[in-house]
């Protein structure tokens, strides 16, 4: 297998295991997330960026956003696959990347996908420029602008609605002290319940976090009633804490 | 790094990855029993057995309880790990399986369990013997007596205890359409808090599976308080489901 390895882009093999899939069998997709963002983790230590050396600036990386797409064909746990990631371009504030998971010969593309990365000061949890030394190292282009990921819809006031209630647990928390990115789609898709996610699977999706849930809030996942007759299948999801909107996200599944 | 594999002993590299560690940088221990049992699949896949030829035989191999060991040193994500497991004797309806997690040179031993494996046919839902084909390749010993593992402790009626529900979620069940069983340590320690789980790590614990908890349940996870001033901190677990009890477990802690 060919992995391709230079400053901007990284690739690593991952034999996708059991616990990473659901009952079809196939990744979750706060699995998915977790997978890239491994790949992504891998890339910075590639390039000598340890947890140690961002710890140092006083700051962390944090997603703003993802929006993908997915085949339908999807890897089976046992599989090896390849998870990729590429530095595509930053400005003084935001660093866009692709990540991409294939089957272990480039062949099958199973998801691509895009995020925004923002630079957050962990004292004063505010957004600060991002460190030179903490991108230089990817050699991303430089831009003036950085295009904007496709913003999910709004619940509308008056849509049929699914709700439930879900209670952050210790194991939902990261060594970063926070709800981990990746645990937000559990709470986003469970609502739906088991036979529509046995029967359909992602096949475009944005999300936008607009504020992190903590450690001890009840989350409420809202989401619009899937219409059984559309050609075309689309969800609307937000998870609220009190009156507070922290996620919102719109998937159109196959 | 050198890998021991045979017939009856198997072992993989593993990169451990930052959604398998909890808030304190170390692998939770539903992921440890995630990890091992992918070892487990990937000791029999090695061996020629995989999903279709175990599902030939109508049956599928379930866990009745573990015990183990944890080292008060832990890997942090991003090391690489060993994961080993042997196959250590069986008779006509039990087999008995050692896990093991070291770091990648065998040098220091991070875990080592101990489980006991029955057969269930899949249409009646109960054990049956072990057949042949399925426990023949890993060329473990034939034994009369299988010994037991340490029965947890079960909780008194007089205790103190702390108590949480928990709803089957989607993402709780595996490809086998069941609650996967590293699941079930998740809601074992959740009631215990974040201040207690950071600060305490397993030192030894035993577990028994009596009833598998199944989709749409509300589970209870109901522990004894821990006893701050003891020098031998120990808890005892019961997970239950309407009367029944469905998992006792015990766990002393560091």
């Amino acid at each position: 297998m060919e992995l391709k390895q230079d400053a901007q882009t990284y690739e690593m093999q991952h034999l996708l295991t059991y616990y990473e899939c659901d009952e079809t069998g196939h990744p979750s997709m706060s699995m998915l997330l977790s997978m890239i963002s491994m790949a992504s983790d891998e890339h910075s230590l590639s390039l000598g960026m340890d947890t140690a050396l961002i710890q140092k600036t006083g700051g962390t990386w944090v997603v703003s956003g993802y929006e993908g797409r997915l085949n339908r064909k999807q890897p089976t746990f046992g599989e090896n696959v390849i998870l990729g990631t590429r530095a595509v371009a930053h400005n003084r504030f935001f660093a866009v990347r692709e990540f991409w998971m294939t089957d272990d010969t480039h062949t099958v593309e199973y998801a691509r996908l895009k995020a925004i990365f923002v630079f957050m000061n962990l004292a004063t949890r505010r957004m600060e420029s991002i460190p030179e030394a903490m991108i230089d190292p990817y050699e991303s282009p430089a831009v003036k602008r950085i295009p904007r990921l496709k913003r999910p819809a709004k619940l509308g006031a008056e849509e049929l609605l699914t709700q439930k209630e879900y209670r952050v647990r210790f194991f939902d928390l990261d060594a970063n002290h926070h709800v981990n990115n990746a645990r937000y789609f559990d709470w986003l898709l469970d609502p739906l319940g088991r036979t529509f996610l046995r029967e359909h699977r992602p096949k475009q999706f944005s999300l936008q976090y607009l504020q992190e849930v903590r450690n001890g809030q009840m989350v409420v996942s809202r989401v619009s009633k899937p219409q059984p007759t559309a050609d075309q299948q689309v969800t609307r999801h937000e998870i609220k804490t009190a009156d507070q909107v922290n996620t919102i996200a719109e998937i159109e599944w196959y």
